[in-house]
């Protein structure tokens, strides 16, 4: 950490707040320029995480040097984390791809997609039982009952199941059958909840924020993993720009930049970052070969009776033909993908 | 609601559209243009907001006309709404100020502060006893023992109390002690905490999500009122863009359009938007100038040793004078604000 | 300027660097942490505009800390400006308002509306005479016939005028007849034009760019100094963000920054900020009560009728209470403003 | 485009609108809903540009149904374009790709890097003569000598030549030496240079603005095709954004969004999107994953010592790898690149 002092500051209040520094065990660099003095904060910063620097007289500014987030930096942890969920290892060689309808919507429907998107390749079935919705009066989701077609279609077909969690009770219930649970772009800084699936040990996938930095990302991870939880995958499915021509906008430079950042593995949502199924098969593709460990997508096996998400729901088809293609491009960068297996 | 149909329609399609949406009781008006054909849509389209007319062969797209909230908007209601807290009325012809530390820290710094901003004019007291913070390793509040002296204050002062509440838990436990909820920013889409103050009738103050559209706040604030609670007040407090001058970026203009849209009260946090307290008295003016209905506005006994977010709090010195001139800006809009009381 | 190694930088790299910084006569203060070992740079740093220190082994990032702008910088000069626009003094004590249709459409037109806003306290006369449209198929302005009209109501009103250019040549041909030049938010960087209108010593209103921060504006601005034209005024018409209930989102904060950042005046322009006049109002209160130095708002006798940006224009008579109220709140602040002369 | 009238307007208004809309030679199509009447126009919607319908009274909105660019229009050319750019086709099979150094600095730098890229496959040359740069005091190029150095590479090797034009008079010594010209994100709504190249006839690389929506491209491509000029390619270089990882953020989903919008082809340049080397080869691959007709990149042969944009560049190694990664995913997806030819 640098604090930089004003152009006129003195030589006193450089020294008070070195004292307050070094009152707190922290070392302490003076390097006058010509303009300006800057001090550099060496040691454990963090005991100045809640004393404002800021407001001592004649200092200007705070600029951080260091990332706030630890357990997930990759400087802490050097080597790729591998996530186990349920035997599948998400973050090494092997591509995962989740696939599912948004919603549950009925028994028949759900065992009739995960069927369909387990031939195709796919080994984790993704479907809300817990639908967090903008407006109150849309379908809001099965809830348990939903779950337990969930776990019936695992039992069908081997598929491994996630689902999204909204609070305490839906993270008690849905611990009972999922193997991965999701937080959701709109709770990414619901740091409670955070806690909450830190406290259970089970995988966690979590989507960025519609309006988050890679940073907060990463501290939004360290909320979990900082209760003993290190089964982290990040989901960048889009954030939210000026650009409406698609619903969000897929950032696709934070896989080489969380790549960079932190040993955690990352997905893309293609689905959710542009709203439109014609969309999905270009985007897929270049997740993949922009380095993304995985895919979540959304199938339905009618997306025109879809109760939610239809227009950016493939169908069985189109999604045999994205896995078939990312087959093809992971091959070419020396990692694998099942791909279809009936 | 508007559906446009692609330049290279057919009839038949048309016709399709036309038949699902009158299977479902609506009224349609075809229209032929030279280029392409649209389908009006005539009732109640919340039997649509399931249904993904987009995937309909030969539809290009919808273009929704009417609002998705219903309560909140000032079609249903006409006439301003004055929310009661405890007495005190927001929305009215009197100017509200809330006033108080981030984080209640001490018995002490909570009296001392309520003690002078009741002095200079505020109504409300603010404090956070539950505290969402970017890192797991930053302090996060008192909890119940912050909401005592909350209450310890208000028997000393007379002010009401507000807090924020992040979770059921905390829902159950503020209300033995407040006059008002906060649902913070990070907060605004977290449905599941939004069904649960609404079920509770006490007044809430909804802040708006960093990222989040007025057109989604609106159907934040639907949420709550759709459970039943209609006391609603608005918290303008910045959105994020790419200016990083400021911590977030005040938006001014949100004022004159929620005034247009919606008949609930809406006030304005200038310490949240901008991050420095130096900008927070240009900014309460210009609120006050555009017609906000309030503000709430961070007060520390000392910033320097706030243990959260001391770089924009007031100290009473400077809160007096914000409190004097917002009282000038009021009455010449013809508004009153009660101002120093000693 | 500081320069931050990487935490793994070997002591042959933080020297290699220091070398190449000692070469080009600056000094160096090196500072090791815990973690990382990070060098703060000494003299004048213009030397190194065009060296990529970040591409020495071992080193990690820069982070600047003084500005990249000088003459407009308020360090360089920390006194207020004011800019003399024949007369007409901006950026004193007195609020200065330029008003005016968006397009000169006819003599007629522009004759009418400069007596109106002339009377209601106006003190410059705005009008495009060159259009930039989004798109190709839309009014492109009157050119030099629009100036001789502009000139012509100067005669007639006394009001002083403003034009925006947008070439060489425009600039070239509107210098023989306005007192002002006008530089457009798309424009903002085009450095080209930014050039000539520094070699002309005419005072200059720079808009921001839609999409610029407000270090770029002031670069932009200096750009503008550099060739020896120090009479710039500035001018926030609001940013692009994911918002769409207002056409941008008007930055009310850049008036406090910019005050703390630069000695040059700042005007703001709600009308483009926003698009619909009927948040003008507002919005201009706010600016002046945020600390502004001026306004510049859309005026025409007949809206309906305009070619260019109708919704957003003032009927003389909504610019008369529009006057009325800022001159209240002027007095308040201690500026003063003319208000209505008839 | 349809007109909505507000929930409480009258059959009279409805009807002034009508009126206004026939006598101007358009056709009313009118749907009253349960709670407002919509107004359908049918015709040629170009006679309404400059009527602001928005203030009749009673009018809510108009909601525009069409795109406002026609040349540019899939609709108006359904089969893609391929650009001939001396000899080399861009937007068909075969993958384009340009490549050289941000700035022509010195004959040997660019006769060194032609020789490499050209080896690599690269088949256009890029190099800057007149450079826009955000600060005033850094290099701003070799302006007609550079253009000289271009052109004796292009002898040399057989590359065709691209550069950046900025004003009219670069435009008329440009046109001298090369094959394409290319418009700066900065430039993107400078429509007097976008006119300006529209006369010449000769072939445009147009960046995207850093805040311009897809929309507001294709009406700055409209710009130059409405000249007569239609050899226009796109390139999308990155948005602004509130995420600081990257210089900006690269918007992917631009790819098929302007696949399906327009028939014009779309190249993609990582470099200045990112900003930083590492992020370059994992996003060109996506690129091409994704459906874009070729790439830009910038390479220098000693980054170090760049005077412009060295932390972006890539060594002529490193291009190489890139070269050889892209020509597999091309082959992939039925396309073409040459690769290395040496």
């Amino acid at each position: 950490m640098i604090i930089v002092m004003k152009p006129n500051s003195k030589d006193e209040q450089v020294q008070e707040v070195c004292n307050v520094l070094k009152s707190l065990g922290l070392g302490v660099h003076i390097s006058k320029g010509t303009q300006v003095t800057i001090i550099g904060v060496i040691g454990d910063k963090s005991v100045l995480t809640d004393v404002p620097i800021e407001l001592f007289p004649g200092v200007d500014k705070i600029v951080p040097i260091m990332e706030s987030y630890k357990l997930a930096s990759r400087t802490f942890k050097p080597e790729n984390s591998e996530i186990d969920v349920g035997g599948i290892k998400i973050g090494g060689k092997e591509i995962i791809v989740m696939a599912g309808p948004c919603a549950v919507e009925s028994r028949e429907q759900l065992l009739e997609t995960a069927e369909k998107v387990q031939k195709c390749g796919a080994q984790i079935l993704r479907g809300g039982a817990y639908k967090p919705r903008t407006s109150p009066y849309s379908f809001q989701g099965l809830e348990e009952e939903g779950l337990k077609y969930m776990a019936e279609a695992r039992e069908k077909t081997g598929l491994k199941i996630i689902t999204e969690v909204i609070s305490e009770k839906s993270i008690e219930i849905a611990d009972k059958y999922v193997d991965m649970f999701q937080i959701g772009a709109r709770n990414m800084q619901n740091f409670h909840l955070l806690r909450e699936v830190g406290k259970t040990k089970k995988p966690v996938l979590l989507k960025r924020g519609l309006s988050s930095t890679i940073d907060e990302w990463l501290n939004a991870a360290e909320y979990i993993m900082s209760e003993g939880n290190y089964n982290v995958v990040l989901c960048e499915r889009g954030i939210r720009t000026f650009e409406t021509a698609t619903r969000n906008t897929l950032d696709i430079s934070a896989i080489p930049v969380i790549k960079s950042k932190t040993h955690l593995p990352i997905i893309v949502d293609p689905s959710h970052a542009t709203g439109k199924w014609e969309y999905v098969l270009p985007l897929s593709r270049a997740a993949i070969a922009a380095g993304a460990d995985g895919l979540i997508i959304e199938v339905h096996p009618n997306p025109k009776c879809a109760l939610s998400d239809g227009p950016q729901s493939l169908t069985p088809e189109n999604f045999r033909e994205l896995c078939d293609s990312i087959k093809d491009i992971a091959n070419l960068l020396g990692r694998t993908f099942q791909g279809a297996v009936a």
